[in-house]
């Protein structure tokens, strides 16, 4: 086992790998090629259901390079996935050596791995020698401009530091990566008719008929993972029917999945992919599902013991936490960590049951609510990277304009969570060649609108919502975007782009308004064709330009009544839309009103006997309304990882965590009970963590990292028991917390 | 097997297929899988050697469509390499069906395959329903530019046209392709010692040392393939030492390519791969390699009863042929057919020793010598696809400038000699995008010079050549490219690109003399640096002048003797800029001198024991000279395709066939004896031959197809048996050829 140094600095635990040497490969090609082994799992009814945009794939041939300095002489190991040379010093050594000895001084070391299945990666040991992130590699793409414009000679090649993860054995093979895996049962069964309660079921033609009396098997609570029949033996057929709820699993003609295996005494075939395998006792599913509650059917020919299930996950540890007077927020935040945690798996997907893919608009929540729960950054820097896939870009990720835009988005958010630069730097040239996509596609006003090919999404909503012409929705997002690329340019030291980019969010924030602001109604319309404003108002654009600062505090309060607390616009249905109109609301201050809605809402799942939170959940919707979703009886996601935002609204809004510079260098905590009589919790930093405690007269804040103010909002003046109050506004107090100790203001 | 419908027409015989299906793919996605294996073969020294460039791979996930109308119901069998679901008429089907009942009436039928390791492809059979090339395939790229600039809700996916070989049995796995075997024995055998004549091969460390004593193995000329050791048993180890001549296979210190082998008494390991297989008998070695000669060595303990070999070949039929009075010519003809043979593998490639790759200058001429050997035009469309590659263009083709411009020009090449225009369409947004690159790194003048990751090639020379500034070699292949992009613009009705390249190869064409044309020297100088041309004068841009046509009459005239017949001039030493010296003087109507050449540089080779012709050839030098090259002492190959210039030579400006219009649709024939007493041979066409006769009194003609002129250099007037003729200058006749008679010339 790798040895750790364990250094208490300050009060935080660091952790430093004394033996660095992980497993590296190409940066982003393992994520690429991970992730498409994730969005093809997918399945629909028994039929490989993959995703409808380009996938991108691994560079199959790339070049691993070092230079190194030694001291004394140095054997190394190398173990590498693919076919490889090994040059040393320039010189083509025998075959694909496994150890190679180095005498004392300065060599470089090339390594050349060819794989077409998996990315090419290498592990690397010596004593000093050591295969990790600070070593360089190439696809052998060359130099492309040269920015002096000088004739050149010789051949340059670009080198990217190398990608890893967290393979720090050499036996830990990168391309057998799997999940965690742990068994559990079922805890209600019953025998019972399938329902035939679809009326047009009868219409669906099965490979071959079987009476539908079975078991149905519950399993307390939504989960994931592979179906075990235990004892399974005889000849015949033998159905598994999948539900999120009783109904689905039980309705055999429209379950969303299922499995359907054949017994042939000695081997068990899998109707749906014609795998064969021995049937030798138990026998255990091999594509993983989601549901609560599974529905067998048999013939009598056929026994099985006993049905249990392999659950599968992500090894996660909960770094954030939250706990107030109010057991349904309670049950609400553990609900929503759940669904989280269950949406959480190679990367972050939408939907458990459906569609099991990486989206992008879908992933930007994820990585918020992971900041404030695992804060796991290299499932955010895996997510990233395979949304972007590679160039040439041929359309908008995951075919949907708004989801650049958040893509984008995600990007300086991860920065300022994480402090992490280097991932920027890596990531530049793919965000660059991302945004000349967009700007290729701009229409005279510099603006965006859905052009051939363009998914404009928006929300799926349970009104007419119009996607011609321009959006100002999609302006909106398009505007940060632009202004992210100049961040990022900075970060990047590339001046001139920085400057490109201001110049184009600065031209395009300046046509919003004008373009978009309606005085009469006070809000901004929802689009605009070919030239002129529409009618409509919807609440997206609106309480975006809330909380990216892209109104006037008069604007903003209007904004509030005319739009978002005017029952009269089209109401949001998704979690996913929802996490933004409450995040402008409580930007503005409402977390009391927004306290009560997340009662209502996620309040009204858990009443409904949600066990995760929802894709969409309209608290009209009646029974079985309630499962539906793309015109068909069970289409709706139970599972789904925009449900959990609550995590996200009660760390940032109510703890009040933030960073204020990047990776918490300078944080900001600004508690708010919202109606709570009291709360707390922890908010993930980089090294450590921010804990909070709020009651009606009391703050106690412990930092493990960085500085940053807490602010009070408080009618007199508060005590600190450390550091100077200041008074900043009528009623408004701050303190700057410096220090690794606990801190308790009285107010 | 297939049943073929054989068609006489005009006594040309056609092929029509009768049951169409084939394996398809996405278009160039099998070209360049089997490319990357083909690429990836290289040895050097027991190392794994792959190129230096970026290595594209094939989509790992397409979707195959096709609507039908059936006037019967019809069940089809589908057949796919990958994972694969099919929608019929939008409706996911279960599972992977393998067979399909389909109604009377229209269908869409869907099916959509994942493969990451080999390219995802299909075979579907029905009674009328076929996979081919009429099929659409798509990766999921969505419409790029609304060209209409119209907004657009709905997406759109670009569809191509299907790729496909001849892979027409559902059995036969395009992934599973072979090239053909077949055994072959030595002709000799010596028991000699090892010849350690080169100094430093006392520095080289071997894995184990060993006597170097053994046996020699001459197979009587240059060959390729799989060595067989028959008999091999016993615990020890035993060695293989290729040689393309004897000193090279008796030097194991530094012989090019070697097999090492270990023996446990059951198993062999390669040392090299490590890979072990059991020990049975019979050993082949596992990986390819060029040679006439083996040295073997082995230990005591080990057994061998004799040595054999699997020739391994492109199954070709010679539909070229050359037969005249000089039999050095005739073996010279033969001895370039065998090269080209050789180096005709899955792709045309450099040569069978080193470097095995596929590199576009070398391919270019591969091509033309297969218009009039093979005529493979399936071979010329895989080796195309190949060099390209996929977006994004981040170097040139092989890192090389001018490999860029060739690839370019062979695109046109290929559709005049076939009439394959729906290539050129498959390839055309490639076609753009690369010339997009190069157009991005020209100078202010519009013009090429090598920037940083460049490699500006022209060839190998034996003196000092500058490469910096602009080349005029560059310059000349630079505007043939644009005129080709130009052309082929035209081709797919893309008027707009088709006016945009004629302006930029008209505007580089007036450039080209006034930049580089020296009047007191009467040549184009070698290059210009800072706007100041060099005194320079090299043969490659004269030479390229002439045939393009890019000087005047009186220009050519001068050129000739200032620069091609001017010893002064630094001599070309390879046969691939040979190419085009002999080319441009037979374009000058000096056949006879270049039989001249012909028979000293090529009879050269044959006179030094060639059995297959050389990389490089330089007539002055001596004993093992004309093995070193690249500092190595068995550097050079000695079996080069691009080595087979007389195959092309004597085809098209002896026999003198070539097309005029696409395809061969219109010919000329032009025939030269250039100084011998007969020739005759036949020249192939798309879907026959033309069969040329001369000597000194008569020509015979019999063209299988098209229609053409017959060009006819006499001092009285010749009298046909068929057509009239016409004078067209002093000495020139000509007469126009539409029979499929023999047509009698007396002249």
């Amino acid at each position: 086992m790798k040895k750790k140094l364990l250094m208490s600095l300050f009060g935080v635990v660091f952790a430093f790998p004394l033996l660095a040497q992980t497993w590296i490969w190409y940066p982003g090609d393992y994520e690429l090629w991970l992730g498409n082994k994730m969005n093809n799992r997918r399945t629909e009814r028994g039929a490989f259901f993959p995703p409808f945009w380009k996938m991108d794939s691994h560079y199959v041939l790339v070049e691993f390079s070092k230079k190194v300095d030694l001291q004394q002489p140095e054997e190394i190991e190398i173990w590498a996935e693919g076919q490889y040379n090994v040059k040393l010093d320039g010189k083509l050594q025998f075959g694909s050596p496994k150890k190679i000895m180095l005498t004392a001084g300065k060599h470089s070391l090339n390594i050349k791995v060819h794989n077409q299945l998996t990315p090419p990666s290498i592990f690397v040991k010596g004593n000093t020698i050591h295969s990790d992130s600070s070593w360089k590699v190439t696809f052998e793409d060359k130099e492309w401009i040269d920015e002096s414009g000088k004739a050149s000679d010789t051949s340059t090649t670009i080198y990217m530091d190398a990608g890893c993860w967290n393979f720090d054995m050499p036996e830990q093979l990168p391309s057998h990566y799997k999940l965690a895996l742990k068994k559990q049962e079922a805890v209600k069964i019953k025998t019972t008719t399938a329902s035939i309660a679809t009326k047009s079921s009868s219409l669906v033609s099965n490979v071959y008929s079987m009476k539908d009396i079975g078991e149905l098997f519950d399993f307390g609570k939504e989960t994931f993972g592979y179906v075990t029949l235990q004892g399974l033996e005889g000849i015949g057929n033998i159905n598994i029917y999948y539900g999120e709820s009783p109904e689905e699993a039980q309705d055999t003609a429209y379950c969303e999945t299922l499995d359907k295996l054949q017994l042939t005494g000695s081997a068990v075939i899998n109707l749906a992919t014609g795998i064969s395998s021995p049937l030798k006792g138990n026998y255990t599913v091999s594509n993983s599902k989601a549901f609560r509650y599974i529905y067998i059917t048999k013939d009598k020919s056929v026994k099985v013991d006993k049905v249990s299930m392999l659950y599968e996950y992500m090894p996660e540890e909960y770094r954030g936490s939250f706990r107030c007077n109010d057991q349904e927020i309670n049950h609400i935040w553990d609900v929503a960590a759940y669904t989280m945690h269950l949406t959480t798996r190679e990367f972050f997907i939408d939907g458990i049951k459906r569609d099991r893919w990486v989206w992008s608009g879908d992933a930007i929540q994820s990585y918020l609510m992971n900041y404030y729960l695992f804060f796991d950054k290299e499932e955010v820097k895996r997510t990233i990277w395979l949304l972007r896939g590679k160039d040439p870009v041929t359309s908008h990720i995951n075919t949907i304009m708004d989801y650049t835009f958040f893509w984008f988005l995600s990007v300086y958010d991860y920065y300022m969570y994480t402090g992490d630069k280097h991932f920027v730097k890596q990531l530049y040239p793919r965000m660059q060649s991302m945004m000349d996509y967009v700007l290729q596609r701009t229409n005279k006003d510099g603006m965006v609108e859905g052009l051939a090919g363009d998914w404009v999404f928006v929300d799926w909503a349970d009104g007419y919502m119009d996607k011609k012409g321009e959006l100002s929705f999609e302006q909106v997002l398009f505007c940060k975007s632009l202004e992210t690329m100049s961040l990022c340019a900075a970060l990047v030291n590339d001046t001139n782009e920085e400057s490109k980019y201001f110049a184009l969010a600065s031209a395009l924030r300046e046509k919003l308004q004008p373009a978009f602001w309606n005085t009469k109604k006070q809000a901004l319309v929802h689009n605009r064709v070919n030239g002129k404003q529409s009618e409509a108002i919807t609440r997206y654009a609106n309480m975006f330009s809330v909380f990216f600062d892209y109104m006037t505090p008069q604007q903003k309060q209007a904004v509030k009544h005319s739009v978002l607390l005017n029952d009269s616009v089209m109401k949001i249905t998704t979690p996913y839309m929802r996490f933004y109109e409450l995040e402008a609301l409580c930007a503005m201050g409402e977390q009391k009103a927004v306290m009560d809605e997340m009662k209502a809402y996620w309040g009204g799942m858990l009443c409904e006997g949600a066990t995760s939170f929802w894709e969409k959940y309209n608290p009209t919707d009646k029974g079985k309304q309630h499962l539906a979703m793309y015109g068909r009886p069970y289409g709706k996601s139970l599972c789904h990882a925009w449900g959990a935002s609550p995590i996200y609204l009660l760390g940032k809004y109510y703890l009040g965590v933030s960073p204020v510079k990047e990776g918490y260098k300078e944080f900001s905590i600004k508690p708010v009970l919202g109606g709570l009589r009291w709360m707390e919790g922890d908010v993930p930093t980089p090294n450590g963590k921010i804990h909070v405690y709020m009651n009606n007269h009391c703050i106690k804040v412990k930092a493990d990292e960085g500085s940053g103010y807490l602010y009070i909002v408080s009618k007199r003046k508060p005590t600190a028991s450390i550091g100077e109050i200041e008074k900043i506004a009528k009623n408004t107090y701050r303190l700057w917390i410096d220090t690794r100790d606990e801190l308790i203001v009285k107010y």
